[in-house]
C-alpha cells in the first residue's frame, strides 16, 4: 500500500500547491454490494441509487472543517479528525504535500447508516473524488483506493476493499488480493437490474463479521468457489442464468441470515417474483434481489417492503441498474 | 444425472440399432491438468499431447471386446467388465438401447498411467468419443459426460469431471456444481502454452486425495477464492499476467507438494526460466508451467527434466498449447 501512496505522491506533485481552477464542488458516490452472496470479502458491485452527497469548498484558513451533516440523525461526528470523510481527505492531502490547504466539506448522506450497503464507503469516496476533482488532479481513481480503504479501517475497524472498490471505479469489482493490492473491474450483463431492501433493523459490522465462523469444511469451500468462478464466468459472458444460479453462499449466509428478519420467507418472495438471484448485502441487514428488468426489480422491491410493513418493521427501498461510472460530480 | 442420460436416450434413439455408415474409427483425446492451482475440485484444461488413442471396430458377434492395449505395461484390463472404457461405452450403449452391437476396442496408451495428467479420462473420452462417431451420433459431446464420469467413478473412486469433462469439451472448463452438473466452458488467452513434466514417482491418486484437509481456515478459503475468481477473469480478459498472479493455492498445493520430488525447486527453476505460473496437474506427480510461447515451453520441460535427471528421477516432458477442440477422428 505504501508504494501505491508514494505513486500519487509522484505523479500528483504538480497539484501540490493545490492550483486546481475549482473553488467548490459537489460530488455523488453510489452505495455498493458487498460480498455479491458467494464472493465474501472479495467481491462487490456499485448502484445508481442510494449514494452520498459531499459539497467540498476551499476556504482560506488552512486545515479542514466540516459545516454540515444531514441524513445521520447525528450519529457522525464534526470533529475532522474523527470523520471517515475529512481523515481519509487528509491522508491524501498529506500524500501530495499539501495539507496546509483549507476546505470545508458538508456531507450529506442519502443512505441509512449501518445499512450493509457502504454507507461509510459511499461518503469517503464522494470526500476523495471531491478532493481530487477540486485540485484538478487527473490521475487514475485507482490510486485513491489505498486511502478510502484508510477510511474503511477506521470506520468498520478493517480496511476492506469490497465496498470502496466499486463505490470507487463503479460495476463489478474483484479484490483479488490485498498484498499486494490487485483489483479487477468486471463487466456486467446490460440490463441488469438491483431491487435492494433495508430492513430496519440493527445488525453492527462488527458482530456480523464475529459470527462467522473460523474454520470450515474444504467441501463447502470447493461449493463457495467453484461458484464465485461459475458468477465471474457468467458476468463476463452476460449470461444471467449462469450468474442466478451460481449466487448460492453455503458459508456466510446461513449464519448471517439468522440477524435478518424473515430472510427466508423474503427470498421466496423474491424468487417467486421473477428475481435471478437473492442475498445479504455485505453484512446486512440489508437484502438485494437482481432482475431482468426494471419492473421485475420495483415489483421485488415493493413486495418485500409489504412484507416488511405486515411483520411491523420499517423499510427503505431502491431500484436501481449497475452503476458504470463510481462517483461523480453533480453540481 | 439420470435425467442428462434420458434426453441423450430421446435424443439418440435413430442411431440406437446401429445404422450409422461406419465400420471403424480412430479417435485421439487429450491429457488433461485439473484443478489449474487454484481450483481445487472445479477447474481443469485440456493439452494437445500427450493424449489417449482408441480404435473401435464394428464386429458382427454382440458385446464388447477389448484386443489390445498398448503403453500400459500390461497395468490395464483386457476384460470389458473391468476397463473403465469397454464400461463407459456399455453405458452409453445401454441408454441409446443398443447394449447388443458388436464392437471391439484397441486401447493405445500415450502416457503414463498414474501421472495426474487424467490418463483415464482421456481413454474413456476416446472411447466414448469413437463410439458416438461410428454411430453417427451428432448430439451435443457434453451429452456424454454423465458416461465419461461413470468411468471417472470406476477408475479413481470417484465421479469428478474436472479431468473428463476438458477432454471431453477441450480448452479449460468449470464445474460450477455436480449437483445438479453444471459445466461451463471459458476461453483461453491466445498463444498460452503449457510446459508438463511427469517425474517418475508413484503418488496415487486415492492417497493424494486422503491427505487434504477436510477443515480449513476461512481466510484460506477466501485467498483461494479470490484466485479463481482472478484466474476466470484472467482467461476472459486475455490478461496471462493476471492469470500468472491468480494461480497460487494456499490450501492443496501445501500438503500434495510433499508427494512430488524437489516440487520447490522445480517451481524455482521454472520461474527463473520465464514461467508465468508453475503447479502440480492434479494430483500429481506431474507439474505443469504456463509459457507466453512454445519456446519458453521447450526451454522449461529440459530444464526441469534435467533437474529430474541430476536427482535420479526419470521423467517425461511434454510442450502444448491449450487443446482447443477435445477428441478428434484421427482415422
Amino acid at each position: 500500500m505504501s508504494n501505491d501512496i508514494q505513486e500519487v505522491k509522484k505523479e500528483s506533485s504538480s497539484y501540490a500547491t493545490g492550483l486546481g481552477s475549482l473553488e467548490s464542488v459537489h460530488v455523488f458516490a453510489p452505495a455498493t454490494v458487498a460480498n455479491v452472496v458467494c464472493g465474501f470479502d472479495v467481491l462487490g458491485f456499485a448502484v445508481n441509487e442510494p449514494g452520498d452527497e459531499v459539497i467540498m469548498r476551499r476556504k482560506d484558513k488552512p486545515g479542514i472543517t466540516i459545516s454540515k451533516i444531514t441524513g445521520d440523525d447525528g450519529r457522525l461526528p464534526l470533529d475532522p479528525a474523527k470523520n471517515t470523510v475529512s481523515v481519509s481527505v487528509q491522508h491524501y492531502l498529506d500524500s501530495i504535500g499539501s495539507s496546509d490547504i483549507g476546505l470545508d466539506i458538508e456531507l450529506h448522506k442519502k443512505m441509512p447508516i449501518g445499512s450493509g450497503l457502504g454507507s461509510s464507503s459511499a461518503s469517503t469516496v464522494a470526500g476523495l473524488f471531491a478532493i481530487k476533482t477540486l485540485l484538478g488532479d487527473d490521475t487514475d481513481p485507482m490510486k485513491l483506493l489505498p486511502f478510502a480503504m484508510k477510511g474503511e479501517e477506521m470506520a468498520c475497524g478493517h480496511g476492506h476493499a469490497d465496498n470502496v472498490a466499486p463505490a470507487l471505479l463503479g460495476g463489478f469489482v474483484l479484490i483479488r488480493s490485498y498484498d499486494p493490492l490487485d483489483v479487477v473491474r468486471l463487466p456486467s450483463p446490460k440490463g441488469l437490474y438491483c431491487a435492494i431492501v433495508f430492513p430496519d433493523v440493527d445488525v453492527p459490522t462488527r458482530e456480523a463479521r464475529q459470527i462467522i465462523r473460523n474454520k470450515i469444511q474444504m467441501k463447502d469451500a470447493v461449493t463457495q468457489w467453484g461458484n464465485i468462478a461459475g458468477l465471474v464466468s457468467g458476468l463476463f459472458m452476460q449470461d444471467v442464468d449462469l450468474i442466478g444460479r451460481s449466487m448460492q453462499d453455503v458459508l456466510v449466509e446461513p449464519v448471517r441470515s439468522m440477524l435478518i428478519p424473515d430472510f427466508y420467507k423474503m427470498r421466496e418472495i423474491a424468487m417467486e417474483n421473477g428475481a435471478v438471484s437473492f442475498g445479504i448485502s455485505g453484512s446486512g441487514p440489508s437484502v438485494f434481489a437482481f432482475t431482468r428488468d426494471e419492473e421485475t426489480a420495483k415489483l421485488i422491491t415493493q413486495k418485500l417492503q409489504q412484507h416488511l410493513t405486515n411483520i411491523k418493521i420499517g423499510s427503505n427501498g431502491y431500484v436501481s441498474p449497475i452503476n458504470d461510472g463510481g462517483p461523480k460530480v453533480i453540481g
